[in-house]
C-alpha cells in the first residue's frame, strides 16, 4: 500500500476518484463521457451549479461573494489580482516563495508595501508583528506555506480588503469569509485535481480601478458569465464537486478540522520525541498541512538511508523541498490518519535501528 | 446509440477515454491516480514529454518551435498574443465571433488593422481578397470558425508573423508549419478535453516588445520551464496523450484528412440533394469539421419536428448556434463516418416524411 504525502497534486478521496473515472467513461447514463459534452449543455450546469452549492455550504459563504472557477493556476492571480484591484498601493505578507511571487507581479502594476516578512530566517515562521497601513488597496497573504510548512490558522482581522490565496489550506478548517474581500487558490491540494482555480470574491471591491483590463482578466466578466466566459476547465471542476461530496459526506469542515489536528499532532508529537528528527519551522507557526522536520546534525548523514527506508515502506513523495532540505509530510484532508501512523511507526523503527 | 455532433467539447476516441478512466483510478500500476501525483513526478514528465514528441511527430513541426500546454483557453491567448508581440500595430482577419474577440483584446495594445471580414454577410465566407500589409506586427487568422461552418483549409503564404488560432481544425488536415509564427488553440475539439490550451511558438519571435510583461503572460518564461512554469493542467494533458496516440494509430493527418473530407463529402453532398435542406456556408468556404445547414423557407415551421426526430435517432449536439439558426453538425476527428450516415439517413427519412 501507498502513502500518498505527495505536497500537490496530491491525494484525493477514493471515492471522487472512481466516481471521476465512471464519468471519464460515461457520464450518469447519458451515452457520452463528461469529456466528450459542451459546457453549454444542462448536465454540465448541473454540474457546476451543484460545485458552487457545495461550495457555499461548506465554507459558509455570504451573500455578495461570487464564487469562479478559471484555468491558468494561482500564478495567473498574482497577476489578475493587481490587474483588478491595484490603483495606487497594496500590502503584502511575504512569508515564502509563492508570497514573494504574488509580490514581483503586484510590482508591475503599483507600488507594493511589503509589511513583514520571515525571509531572513529561511521562512520558518509566521509573522505576527506588523501593522496593516490604511492607504492600500488592500493587503495579500498567503495563508499557508507549502515549502516551508507554516501557516496563519486564523482569520485575522484587517482594516483594508483581505486577499487570501489558500491553495494550500482551504477547506481544512472552518474559515469566517466575512473577512476577506478575496479567497483563491489553485486546486490541486484539499478540493481537487489540477487545472482549476477557485475564486471567491466580493463583488463590491471591483470596478475601481482606472486602468483598462483585458476581457479575459476581468473578474467582472467571468462573473457577468457565471464563470463561463469561455469554456471552463469541465473535468477538474468534476472530481472538485466529488471532492467536495466526500467533505460533505464525512461531517464538513469542523470534523475535517478535527482529524486534519489530530494527523498533524500524531507526527509533530514523534517528530519532537525521536531523537533523530527536529522540526523545521517554528513551534507556533507549525502547519497542519504540510509538515517539515530535518535530521539532528548528529544524524544529518542518514537522510538518504531514512528515504530508502521510508519508501520501502510505501511513503511516497516525503522528500523536503530543495530549499529547506529534509522531509516534508503533507496531510491534506483526503490522507488518512493510517498513513500518518505508517511514516511515525517507520520514524519509530528507525530510531530503533540508528540510535 | 448516441451519434455525438457537439461543437466543443465534444467526441473524443473511446479507447483515448479507456485509457484515460484508467489513470483516474490508478496510473501504469503505480498505486495513485494521475489526479494525485506532482508535477513534478518522474511519471508526470514522462507524460508531458510523451505529448509534445507525439505533436511534433503528427503536425511536422520544425525546429526552432517551441510546444506548451497552458490553462486559461485560447480566450487568455487572444490576450496574451498582443501582449507578447504587438508593438505598434496588428492585422487582423475578422471571420466570425472568436476573430472578433480575438481583435477586441488586440485593441487594449495597439493599433488593429482588420484587413478583411465577411460580418457583412453573416460570416457565410471566407475572405480571400486581401492585401497583407508589410508594416504590422503579425497577421491574425481564425483558420475554422466552429459557428459559421467556414474553414480556410490551405495554409496561406504571409511576408509577416502569421498567427492561426486553430481551436476548431489542429489536426484534421496536415499543415506547414513553417509558414506560421504561431498556432494555438483550445484542445476541446479535436486534441482533448476542455481544460488545455496548446501553443506552438516560433521561439524568434518572441521578445520584441518594449512593454513590461507580467511574468504568467509572458511565453519566454513557459519556454524556460518547459510548459511547467506553475502546476500544468495534467489530466487534460494526459488525454491529449491518449488522443493523439489514437490519432497515430490510425495513420496519422494524411489518413485523417481523407477520413474528415469522406465524412463532411457525405453530409454536403446530402444537405446539396436533399429539398428541404440547404447549406449556409459559401460552397467554396465550407468547412469540413462543422456543417451548418438550414431548412429551406418551405419548410423552415418543420425546424422543431427534424429536431425532435433526429434525437429519437439517437442524434445529439446538432442545433445550430443561435446566430445562425438550423442546423450544425461538428464532425472532429473522432466522430465516426457511421454517425454521419445516420445523420444522413435521418434527413432522406424526413425528407421522404415531408416533402
Amino acid at each position: 500500500m501507498k502513502h500518498n504525502f505527495n505536497a500537490g497534486p496530491c491525494i484525493l478521496p477514493k471515492i471522487a476518484l472512481e466516481n471521476s473515472a465512471k464519468a471519464v467513461l460515461e457520464l450518469d447514463n447519458i451515452g457520452m463521457s463528461i469529456l466528450e459534452i459542451s459546457h453549454r449543455t444542462k448536465e454540465f450546469e448541473a454540474i457546476l451549479e451543484e460545485t458552487k452549492s457545495l461550495w457555499r455550504e461548506l465554507l459558509g459563504i455570504p451573500e455578495g461573494y461570487q464564487i469562479l472557477f478559471l484555468g491558468g493556476g494561482a500564478s495567473l492571480q498574482f497577476c489578475m489580482i493587481p490587474f483588478n484591484l491595484l490603483e495606487k498601493k497594496a500590502a503584502y505578507l511575504d512569508t515564502g516563495v509563492w508570497a514573494s511571487k504574488a509580490i514581483k507581479e503586484a510590482k508591475f502594476f503599483g507600488e507594493v508595501n511589503v509589511i513583514a516578512s520571515s525571509k531572513e530566517k529561511n521562512y520558518t515562521f509566521y509573522p505576527k508583528d506588523y501593522t496593516i497601513p490604511k492607504d492600500v488597496d488592500y493587503l495579500h497573504i498567503t495563508t499557508n506555506n507549502t515549502i516551508y510548512g507554516t501557516e496563519l490558522k486564523v482569520d485575522i482581522n484587517s482594516p483594508v480588503n483581505l486577499i487570501a490565496d489558500m491553495s494550500s489550506d482551504i477547506m481544512s478548517r472552518p474559515v469566517d469569509v466575512s473577512k476577506y474581500a478575496m479567497i483563491y487558490g489553485g486546486a490541486q491540494k484539499n478540493v481537487g485535481p489540477a487545472g482549476v482555480t477557485f475564486i471567491i470574491v466580493r463583488e463590491d471591491i471591483l470596478g475601481k480601478v482606472t486602468r483598462p483590463i483585458p476581457t479575459i482578466l476581468d473578474y467582472r466578466n467571468h462573473i457577468k458569465e457565471g464563470s463561463m466566459l469561455n469554456t471552463p476547465p469541465c473535468f477538474p471542476i468534476l472530481v472538485m464537486k466529488e471532492t467536495l461530496k466526500w467533505l460533505k459526506s464525512i461531517g464538513g469542515l469542523g470534523e475535517m478540522q478535527k482529524i486534519n489536528e489530530a494527523k498533524a499532532k500524531l507526527l509533530y508529537d514523534e517528530i519532537d520525541r525521536n531523537s533523530i528528527f527536529v522540526g523545521t519551522a517554528e513551534k507556533d507557526s507549525r502547519s497542519i498541512m504540510n509538515i517539515c522536520f530535518i535530521m539532528n546534525e548528529k544524524y544529518k548523514h542518514l537522510e538518504e538511508e531514512f528515504m530508502t527506508f521510508a519508501k520501502s515502506k510505501g511513503m511516497v513523495g516525503i522528500k523536503g523541498h530543495r530549499s529547506v532540505g529534509g522531509f516534508r509530510a503533507s496531510t491534506y484532508n483526503a490522507l488518512p490518519k493510517e498513513s500518518v501512523q505508517a511514516l511515525v511507526d517507520c520514524m519509530k523503527e528507525f530510531e530503533k535501528m540508528k540510535a
